[in-house]
């Protein structure tokens, strides 16, 4: 076999043999299929496409091309949860105390944020404490102890999609919706959960911009969990402006754990009961979605939530009381308020530039080895739909001093406003399901 | 400017702007940009084409990649031919004394054989003495002098053709006509001709296997040719079967002599004097065709033409006497016929076939580093049309020993002839011109 033939056959439109494809990650993982060859092949994937079935073949040699993880130590089926990426995005915090307190064991391995979008990693270790590095036996017998742990991705899973997608980030092969689908399903594949629930975002903060790219990525990546024996359901959610109020990590964390308290924002807590429920009929804890939605209220209303949230951080060495007191999470010393421009409704919030904001005062990652200020952040005191005066605070600013970088921040979050005359219409905050 | 942007921009179906096809080519060159990502680039090309300006832009970018010769030392209107290289393709042995003694200068640069496809430079070296490397000073005086030279390629003539080619044929990005294309005119723009006659192949023993993609290749060539000034016409001739009846170097040399004393096969002949007169179009010695085709006939028929060939062979060291005596060119020991396999008519005979068939006889080269043998060859005496019965001899194998390799040339050659019962139709051998 020789790859120069198999990269002809896909520029020529051809379907490529698992055999076919099992030989050109396996050359890129031992290096014996030089980059310029990958990386053509992976332009021509770009133009030409891949069937469901190559795209399957190629989820599975990337998962299989690193570590693998066996979760059948763990009673029950485990059901995992992946966010294709947001600004404001906290549900795994409320959805992963939620559902296992209903049930569902999650053994869940996360990641860190990078550029605009947080990583749920980097969140949980504003929590004083607490540990995100378990031993995979201690992760196993946590799950098995209280039914949940959250971990950082550890070990050497899916080496071949590191490499391709480091590859593909140089050579604008990065758009491609078998190529996207294959990298996250390879991931969540090699981390071993029984069936995926994906949280696929839509719009202005997300990578697919509009929801019928959307609904594309979700419809390839539930295909690759149907034909791999994992099941795979699809929520399409809005991400043309930030989830929540918060951006920033301790600052999320609080507001996850208002949401848990059956407060916090309408928009999040919707979209947590959403994917949460979905996990409930995927771990066959409740038969439909309606039955599902019942089980989660309850969970929340009647403190379980809230107190497998407590013992998770418990058992990861964080302070469980901050559930209680929220006042013992990172605080910024500083609050710079917003002034809106002018009067009128807000129409929109830009979620990217509101996502580059905070991650300019500290919140976030411009390059993998930035150090993140846990404390800092945005919080958005108006919302789409709302009517703001000029002058009045649409926002607050956590800093640590009022400084050049904070009052660039200002200006970024101001222009992230988009304002109108009228009140606009809304913009649903969920596009669909695939499954 | 960034290459991934550059790439990107192909992808999505752009038009790169002459600064950017610039910034690849340096970037090529000067190693500043990696393989990876031309790599992706020349498939997205592959995948989503070039406009006539950008490979005119990428064609420029390459001649100036390296030395360029100036040929206004030579006096008069020179005009190169190139050919996209066939079987049994000896017209420039013909065409170059005989359009130089019509008055056109040729200064000519030509290249070796690989494959199943011969090379001028390796034709003319059969013959004992003929030296194919010249300083340039010598070149210009012999062109000045005689009005014909005709060398091996020399100096850094396009190297970032060169890189890239290379680069294209391990990630199956050859098959684009605008890169073949900007590929050839690099070359010949390079080597400074004012005017540039193509031969463009068709068929199985060609690149372009159908007339109507060699009439795609020879639109982009002469596009390319009129966009940067300079005049250039395409013949689209047939390649479906090899041109006349000898393949391998001293036989090839023959039969060009054979031509250009009036006799010889009727296609070689027919072919060389279609090229042949639209070279004295461009250069300026005819008014048009017609009156070229009288002037190349008169040229034949007086000995102008040959004596032309026997004054190149003395200028470079070999032995002019050749022209008149044929058994001076190296002659294999045995000649072993190929019998027929059946009675019927020849319908065809698979060009590429015959060409493999005299490389693994040692006419040709498999890789670059392999020694030619000059005398070795295949004759064909059986040509489509004719008639022939089981056994009786349709070509004759010209070898240095009756072994095995020459028993498997013989079963090359006997299933590259497709027989029938009946005769099949003629093939047109030209296919049209582009201008």
């Amino acid at each position: 076999m020789r790859a120069v033939d198999i990269i002809r056959k896909k520029r020529h439109g051809g379907e490529l043999s698992e055999a076919e494809i099992q030989f050109l990650i396996d050359g890129l993982v031992d290096g014996s299929i030089p980059d310029y060859q990958i990386s053509a092949w992976a332009m021509a994937v770009c133009c030409m496409g891949m069937t469901d079935k190559e795209t399957a073949a190629l989820t599975l040699a990337m998962a299989h091309s690193g570590d693998t993880v066996d979760l059948s130590q763990i009673a029950g089926i485990k059901v995992d949860k992946h966010s294709t990426g947001g600004v404001g995005d906290k549900t795994t915090l409320i959805v992963a105390p939620l559902v296992a307190a209903c049930g569902v064991p999650v053994a869940k391995m996360s990641g860190r944020g990078l550029g605009h979008t947080g990583g749920t990693i980097d969140k949980l270790e504003s929590i004083p404490g607490f540990r995100t590095e378990l031993s995979r036996a201690d992760f196993f017998a946590q799950v098995n102890d209280i039914g949940v742990a959250v971990i950082g991705q550890s070990g050497n899973i899916a080496p071949a999609d590191k490499k391709l997608y480091a590859l593909r980030d140089v050579t604008a092969t990065v758009e491609s919706i078998p190529l996207i689908a294959s990298s996250v399903m390879s991931k969540k594949i090699a981390a071993g959960a029984d069936a995926i629930l994906l949280d696929v975002k839509a719009g202005d903060g997300a990578f697919m911009k509009t929801p019928e790219d959307a609904a594309r990525l979700a419809e390839a990546m539930v295909s690759i969990g149907n034909q791999v024996g994992r099941r795979t359901v699809a929520v399409i959610s809005d991400m043309d402006q930030p989830l929540g109020r918060t951006i920033g990590n301790a600052l999320e964390v609080r507001e996850a754990i208002e949401v848990l308290r059956g407060d916090g924002p309408d928009d999040l807590r919707e979209v947590s009961l959403v994917l949460a429920g979905h996990m409930l009929v995927l771990g066959g804890i409740a038969p439909d979605i309606t039955a599902a939605r019942s089980r989660l209220e309850a969970a929340i209303a009647s403190g379980e939530a809230l107190r497998k949230l407590a013992d998770l951080l418990a058992a990861q060495g964080g302070d469980p009381a901050v559930t209680e007191d929220l006042s013992l999470l990172p605080q910024a010393p500083i609050r710079l308020p917003v002034p809106a421009p002018a009067d009128g409704y807000v129409l929109g919030i830009e979620a990217e530039a509101i996502g580059l904001a905070a991650m300019t005062l500290g919140a976030g990652r411009a390059t993998k080895d930035d150090q993140i200020d846990y404390a800092v952040g945005i919080e958005l005191s108006a919302k789409p739909g709302d009517r703001v005066r000029k002058g009045d605070p649409i926002a607050t600013l956590y800093v640590q001093s009022d400084d050049d970088r904070a009052a660039s921040a200002i200006e970024s979050v101001r222009s992230a406003y988009r304002l109108g005359a009228e009140r606009g219409p809304d913009r649903p905050l969920l596009h669909g399901i695939v499954q």
